[in-house]
């Protein structure tokens, strides 16, 4: 068996919390670029589950694409109207026929696409408010035919030179935004349903001062007026503060919907609680990475994730492997104050055996490489041995992409 | 006068050169995702023109949105066919009345979209092989309120919070990539016009070695046969590892369309010299960023500069101005190795007044930060109190954005 | 007040039953062009109650546009697929606001065609197996104005100079067309629900004997094997010669599907029940007229009736009238054979003023039209004099248009 | 060989010149229920005209589908603008691979449209002012069988129980209608740019007053104000009753545009030519039969001519052959005042074998129905012998659809 070429280096350079700017920004699941990538993702693995049913293998289909085209809507408090539905254009492309087996591709997208905006958005009228159209095409007979060799050997081959990657530990304020971003879903929005899916989150760390930034779609017909408006502004700046604070010792500030001007009635109301009812498009990849954040201090992959293949697109697996294994590299070996991995691929190679994994450790103090480097390695070798993991859990749906 | 708040800090990294690993990727005009932002400048410098000659003003839009959707072709040498056309649909939006005066947004942003598809993709027949289609919107209310509200400040205030980030100089690695795009444009494809627009060029420095992979989508009706593909293939080879060498004096790997097997007759010929005509779809702003790049060891931004407004879009303005301040320290301050700058926004603030201006610098040994400090401080400055020669410029054309 | 110019002649021609050939059509509910109809009727109800309840009026609209793009199937006995989506563009135009008020007609419009589309389609998957998009515009400034000016005068004007035709009584081919397609309706679908909505019933009189041909979509679903199919073929062939035969005392034949080649497996077999899966398309406007048939041998109007505007459209009010009058004037008046009744309006003329109100009549033996004449103009002047009881209807939906 | 079913009647009816009310109306080649026509009946001819040189054969399709969705515009004098695209949906279906050839179906349709609307409509922008769409479908398995299996009959067979009916000669109104058509297109519009290629003809006789109302659509740009507008229109009026006064010694009255109101400034001006550019939908198969007329008191079909396979689809041969054999009789027959010929098809049947071929005949004064019948039967005869030159002629663009 050929030897993975793993390369370990230590990293000279200041550590993130010790930067004095840092930024790190989250869309939330009703931001108009993460609805098309859940719907770019749902699809994949609709497509995933029929291809396994239908044909026993996951078959070739990218839907790393679509378009969420912004509708027109007149909100206004205890509820208003959509005047010009959102328009969702499904694209990318999928296999349709195998083997004499048709896969009824499109109508699949479909109903995963309205599934998923369903599951998301239970204040959309998917009956009036929405189109979801779909022009998927069949792609390349080349690319199909890569995809079709892969049943005759071990794994599947990369198909692109490309390159993913992770990072671990999350700074304090990447963690205060995901933990803003869970709370506000799991706890603050059922018992405020005013607070709308939409939600953008940015975090700035200037030193030893956060500030949240949130803009926060409110949902109309749960707002009986302005009075009620502010004082869910206020619930949620106040909660968050709190949720924030308790994950570090620093400054936050929090502030929600700056852009609100009470003497101009210009507010942030929605009628569905996501801003593509009123003038947001959205698009895949254009959001969050596969950690589920936007973070320009670090090194980012430009791919992406939600919607390719799990079966042999680098730029699905690798961003999503190099993130867990950075994540269990802090988690099992001491020492480590940053980790960055990168995998880069090689067109046609198997996917196990990357042109280079290449992991770079910035150490606490008094450590050294020598005492961290062989562990680190054997959990990357490790985990690109079991690197279909990846593929499974994703099309179970256990792994996020954004 | 408010003084701007200006940070330059030492960073004390590996410079790129000696990181053992590189990776510099550029997708050049006709690739899917180029066009798409292509598209998206075209029309918004289009729309600029018509707002400043119909309103003496440029008005609210955002046309950083947009999908190509690929067709279905059967190339053949000689001269094939497309079956299906491209689709190519334009959303954003833009303000298509103002002051009782008509903007015909919608009619502009086809006749921009197809102009330039005329100019970048000659060999595409626009008559039958693609479709444009238009449902760009009208934004919401209150992002074209602010906008107005510009009228009466000196400056446009910030659209947002978020930043834009520039770095000098290029890499060896980044300049051969942009080095080679632009020799296949301007020298090799006049002479082989079998060569097509849509090019992929992948730079991979390993150490001292530099691999450079291509994609090249040829176009069959300038190819007679296999032989011949074969021999433009060689030309291509050996032409760009010619001009990369003058470019470096490490090692160089020039590999063309690498997918390509003979046996089975899979090789990467198209009608039309797109891959958009057969599989790959395309969306504005998942390809390069504004420096023409794709660099993932570098700090990139993740928001599309092409098609956003050039008057108080931070995603357009900062990275454009970032990349033009790092070039001019470069050039004007003795001693710096690498710098990178970071211009963060507070929405609502003049955008010549970011909360903060931010240079990290890597000096030349012997080279104290003392010594450059004033003069990169006063570049910024300067850059700032100047930054709407930003906005005329890429209204004019003259900037490029990805 | 002005006198009605209503005319009533003696017709000397050979009566409809003693025709050698007839002809009568009828594409029942399921049938893609009586789908664009009943949606776009769906609509302009839909509409008109919401103009009414936002702004006491109805306003200007005419949704009697729209297209059904098919998809594609793949029906199997037991249950097949649907491949590609039904695409339903809704186009026409509508009035989106007045005095301030918006009236989403666009989301009303998807609401109506989608809700007209679960009730008439019941084996129709709508959250996969169609795309209902929306392309509704505004209509041109004139017609609004014309439209609008209506508030002052008592009765609304003639939107163009135009007609409306109607006959009565039905023959007797033509009763059996439309009773056997109530029949399949109301008595034989809800046993068999293997007999799908999509039935073009054709009826040929030649002499003495009437051939019915059906061609019925099978709803693969409900229908276990080729056995069962056939089956249900005899059946419907069986019962809908029982019903024609208490119609009739001429001879009748029914054929049912005859294209099936059972040897060639080619059979009307669909996954929905309608024929709109897999390869017609329909348009409003193009199938039944107003009173539920395509009659060759009678007059007919070319307009769409369904979708039309029920306050001032010729083309809808005058051919419902028509028929109407042409009934009543059977039921209450002694002595026709058969009469034609043409409303001729004139553009901007107030609607219960026709330019000319004319009706020909068929006398039965030894009547004379002295004895006619004055019943049948007061039962026309009557019903001009009451036409807006024609817009009532239609708006409560108590009209039929196709 | 099988004997031919052809009928002759004496028809015992008031020919049309004394009946006292006759309306006859047709829609020029800008309107937009024409220009839908008319890209169908391009489209037919361009795919028909690439299977033969592709395949040797014409293969099954049918374009008589498509759907104009109007756009808006704010026309005004010596040039306005449109400011919302025309959408053109081309849909209807067509063999898109035949043998292992690939038949472009889909760009072919668009290239067709685009060129037939470039030639129709030359004041139309077509690089902005209007969006070609295609979701032209393949057709169902079934049909496309059928059509293949006609390469072993000497004849196609009929795809339908349908039926084709045509008159002659044409009345007084129905000359002069034509009439005027063609002197607008052939000379006055040459002369007077301004007059659009969208003028619809309403002719009203009643008794013996010919009334013409033509809606004629201005061209802004060759019209520098109101009173060359008004000039225009009073050219085109007193023109058009000098044609029709040479066509009739009955009285006439032309009226043009009538709907002008100079005070409220409203008035039928376009940008384009055509309304399609500002409210008026367009469908195929709802304007004009393939006489060119809609003639309420004559009968008619309901068939869309234009688009329909010229190989085996009734409604398209019968109706154009119904027409020809009707003038044929007329121009060669002594005593004939009015003929009707009807032919109807049975599904399945060679087409020169209808069902029945029925024809109608109002004799001269003094004309006995012995000494037409076998002329008229001959000629019938011998038009269903020759039946396949309706389908060359289509094919060569010798025959109007509409």
């Amino acid at each position: 068996m050929m030897i993975r070429n793993i390369s370990v280096e230590g990293l000279d350079q200041i550590p993130i919390e010790r930067q004095r700017i840092e930024l790190v920004e989250r869309k939330c699941l009703g931001h108009p670029d993460s609805l098309t990538d859940g719907i770019a993702e749902s699809i994949s693995r609709a497509l995933s589950a029929a291809y396994l049913e239908e044909c026993g293998t996951v078959l070739h289909h990218n839907t790393d694409q679509g378009e969420i085209v912004a509708g027109e809507s007149r909100p206004k408090f205890g509820g208003g109207i959509i005047a010009r539905p959102i328009y969702v254009l499904l694209s990318g492309r999928a296999t349709k026929m195998f083997n004499g087996v048709d896969i009824p591709a499109d109508t699949i997208a479909i109903e995963a696409a309205r599934k998923y905006l369903r599951s998301v958005l239970p204040t959309l009228n998917l009956e009036r408010d929405i189109v979801v159209d779909c022009r998927m095409g069949t792609g390349s007979t080349d690319l199909r035919d890569i995809f079709k060799s892969r049943d005759d050997c071990s794994l599947p081959r990369a198909n692109d030179t490309s390159f993913g990657v992770g990072h671990a530990p999350f700074s304090e304020t990447e963690s205060i935004v995901k933990g803003v971003s869970a709370y506000l879903d799991e706890t603050l929005r059922p018992k405020y349903p005013a607070i709308g899916q939409d939600v953008k989150i940015m975090g700035l760390r200037d030193g030893n001062t956060i500030t949240l930034t949130l803009a926060v779609a409110m949902v109309d017909r749960y707002c009986s007026g302005l009075s009620e408006y502010i004082e869910i502004k206020d619930i949620v700046q106040e909660r968050i503060e709190e949720v924030a604070r308790k994950l570090t010792s620093r400054k936050v500030n929090v502030a929600v919907n700056t852009g609100d001007d009470y003497d101009r009635a210009s507010i942030y109301l929605t009628v569905s609680g996501t801003s593509a009812e009123m003038g947001d498009d959205g698009s895949v990849g254009r959001g969050n990475r596969c950690n589920g954040l936007i973070t320009p201090n670090r090194p980012m992959s430009m791919e992406a994730t939600s919607g390719k293949n799990p079966i042999n697109h680098i730029g699905k697996i690798y961003n999503l492997l190099a993130t867990e294994l950075a994540q269990e590299c802090v988690a099992k070996v001491e020492g480590i104050e940053e980790i960055y991995i990168r995998l880069l691929s090689q067109i046609g190679n198997p996917i196990d055996h990357p042109h280079v994994a290449s992991a770079q450790v910035l150490l606490k103090p008094g450590v050294g490489m020598k005492s961290v480097t062989p562990e680190i390695e054997s959990i990357i070798d490790a985990g690109l041995e079991n690197i279909t993991s990846i593929t499974e859990r994703v099309i179970r749906g256990e792994l996020a992409t954004f």
